[in-house]
């Protein structure tokens, strides 16, 4: 399971970060679906291998220009190189007015179908792109949401010991148990693939966060979670001095989370452009770092544009970035 | 005055090339007009001297995505930088449309005052950031239009020897002529300053074109201007074997009428992403510059992104790259 940061600034670009998007990916294939799509998410996309034609749905965690301002644009450019496949967009029932002004005033066109899905009312079960999707309602100054992703198919493993010991002979009988069959023996007995299986490794699965100024609203979304992502747009001490009316979350208060809920990786986003790295002409962006690890013992990071981790079979984390 | 190319690509952005955006302004000043906005257009003004909050005025061509989805992103951004001064717009009626439609589904909240003008509307005389601003219909799929910039102001020189000549005497008397102004001599005698003083240079004009088929919409705009930037999407063979549909024009039809016009300068821009610097994987942009020179015998230059323009008092224009 792959993501890739496209945009990790709050509000307005800086030179290194893009404003909010990002990419899951189930590794090896090429099918891809976007959290967030804010102005110039189609421009990062040319640095990375990900292309338009193979995106099955953007999911969009709200309304806010910053988080779905290169909806448009994106669009457009998958119509021009040819897309033709539909495409599946999950987002507050605004998304689809804003889109569809858009696409009125100024004489969009798209050929291929947007399946729009309002995010209050995602049927259970649904699955894209070989993952299975569900929305948390979070808090926010407009409907704001979270995705859980969690790969939806993961292959069986034979217990082999235990069909060796019951006398089950090799060959297409165990061929069909693996599938999850159940299958007539020689000597008549039924038998059934879950009593011979197991999945051969835990299902993965990853929680991104829209603007929230409330994590402990997603408990129950994290609940057997590998990994958080989640804005932390200010310090503590910069959003107890800005007040409480952006309604964003602070470093330390989703580390506190995480740490309660004992995730074992977070990767926090979404940085309020007055933090630089390294300090700069702004507040150093260590200060969230520090408040963050202060409050979590678990394995985290703080995402930069092109970054990319890979969650593997045994829920390890690893981290590279795309430019370097 | 100055140019400086924030987007050079149709349609679709390439990794060296944005979307249209172009900003204008006299040099010496911070203040400062952009023609048309495609998205990124935020970001490019990132790696140059330009601040959102001296912009003065945007003019948007036409309302195809390329020319316009960065508008409300810089706008947004305008707003978190603390932007109060109004801020003009100029552009089609749809634009207005598309704009409201997007600050309504998207709660995008301005504190600053936008004044629209309905380009088909411009009020004669209309004077912005030391621009004169006219505007010209053309030929598109949708309705689109060509901005002609005029300096607006340019000090008067006084005519010393033919002050000297008629006796006029030295001292403030010289300097309320300069200032255009009428006086009565010491002998009783009113003199106009328009008869002791011409303009210190001929008043620069600069034609910036919107997505166009048909240059010669722009005889009369042109008339007397120092520079055209005109989009030449293709080379003439790649126009033909696509048809007339998508309206544009190719480097040869805008260098043929530059020619006829006795244009000093023309600079191509809007080329289709099928076109790369050196060929690559696509058609060498080599084809566009050749038909043009073919056609043209002045000052030609095919844009870059980031390339910047400096027209001087004489006429003459300088190049180079913000980026080198």
């Amino acid at each position: 399971m792959q993501l890739i940061f496209l945009g990790t600034s709050s509000g307005t670009p800086t030179r290194r970060r893009n404003v909010s998007g990002l990419a899951l990916s189930l590794r090896g294939g090429r099918d891809w679906i976007l959290v967030d799509c804010g102005e110039g998410t189609q421009h990062r996309l040319l640095r990375t291998p990900l292309s338009t034609q193979r995106l099955q749905a953007i999911c969009i965690s709200h309304v806010h220009g910053d988080h779905c301002y290169g909806l448009p644009g994106l669009l457009a450019s998958a119509q021009l190189n040819g897309r033709t496949a539909p495409l599946s967009l999950i987002g507050p029932a605004s998304l689809w007015d804003y889109l569809q002004g858009v696409i009125a005033s100024t004489a969009l066109h798209l050929d291929f179908p947007l399946h729009f899905l309002d995010v209050d009312r995602v049927p259970a079960g649904l699955e894209i792109g070989g993952f299975g999707i569900s929305a948390w309602p979070l808090s926010h100054r407009v409907p704001s949401f979270a995705f859980r992703f969690v790969e939806a198919s993961v292959p069986l493993r034979l217990l082999s010991g235990r069909l060796e010991r019951d006398g089950i002979p090799r060959g297409p009988l165990w061929g069909a148990l693996q599938r999850g069959e159940s299958v007539q023996l020689p000597d008549g007995l039924c038998v059934d693939g879950a009593d011979y299986t197991r999945p051969a490794w835990r299902a993965r699965s990853v929680v991104v966060g829209g603007d929230n100024d409330c994590p402990d609203l997603l408990g129950e979304a994290c609940s057997d979670a590998d990994l958080l992502v989640h804005e932390a747009t200010y310090d503590e001490e910069i959003r107890v001095r800005i007040g409480p009316e952006p309604m964003h979350s602070s470093a330390a208060r989703v580390a506190a989370f995480a740490e309660r809920r004992g995730l074992p990786h977070l990767v926090l986003t979404h940085f309020s452009p007055r933090y630089q790295k390294g300090g700069g002409r702004g507040l150093p962006l260590a200060r969230l770092e520090q408040e963050a690890r202060e409050r979590y013992s678990g394995d985290l990071w703080l995402a930069e544009d092109y970054d990319c981790f890979e969650l593997d079979r045994n829920g390890r984390l690893q981290h590279s970035n795309l430019l370097r």
